[in-house]
């Protein structure tokens, strides 16, 4: 059997919130920002995510394993009629697990629950350095239309 | 007097929604989203948005003229400690307004509004053909970091 066919998507709990963390952490592109392994100000973050219902957080679960992520943030605006569209934030997959598909499988779900919603449209930001992740989006429809552009403060 | 002195910032009421979908219809790069121009619909995005405690939209007010806008979210992740964003979207100024600094007191306006809620980060996506935006939004500190992606459902 492969990958594809054991893992679930669902719906993160609050326990899953230390390998959530964990597969932030690997994923990133600057580590820098992980120095502080307190997990209190993560679950500050999670407890007002499930307060919110225009945020949604999907795992990867492949026998009680938590090998992807993606956040997903419901907006609605002025623009297009007013359109609702869904912001994807945090998609991880585990290193152990990449180039199997799950990836892909993650991503249709959440063009899935986008769909549902009633969203007209998914967007997301991808640092310039993952060329191998755009290339996965566009494989997926999406189309690299716009500069992303980002502001620390 | 220049409109910089006597411009104000300030919330968006629901009386503003006709000026608000005439600046984004003025400013769009597709103008075929704008072909139904029944406003019902953008009323109804409005009423949502009224509700959503981490949704905001602010117009540039001069002399009682909607001149521009801009509407931010305000989203939680898992990544960075649990780091609370603010992402931007709409960011319109009046045709016969622009090059004449209200853009950066808008954008200024946003950046003091997202650190008030405690946010770590800005992030907006640009259209990649907006690159005279691109450079405005550099030289107000932003990094041109990241692919911005769409899917249209």
């Amino acid at each position: 059997m492969s990958v594809k066919d054991d893992v679930v998507v669902r719906v993160a709990q609050r326990r899953d919130v230390p390998d959530m963390v964990a597969l932030v952490r690997e994923g990133s592109l600057t580590p820098e920002a992980y120095a502080d392994t307190s997990l209190d100000p993560v679950y500050d973050a999670w407890d007002e995510l499930m307060l919110d219902p225009n945020a949604e957080t999907l795992v990867l679960d492949l026998d009680g394993r938590v090998v992807g992520m993606a956040q997903l943030n419901y907006m609605r605006h002025l623009s297009r009629g007013g359109m609702r569209r869904c912001h994807i934030e945090n998609v991880f997959i585990a290193s152990a697990f990449r180039s199997q598909g799950l990836g892909a499988i993650l991503i249709e779900n959440c063009l899935d629950m986008a769909r549902a919603r009633g969203c007209g449209l998914v967007q997301l930001l991808s640092d310039s350095r993952r060329t191998d992740a755009h290339r996965f989006y566009q494989r997926l429809g999406f189309q690299a239309s716009h500069q992303g552009m980002k502001l620390y403060l």
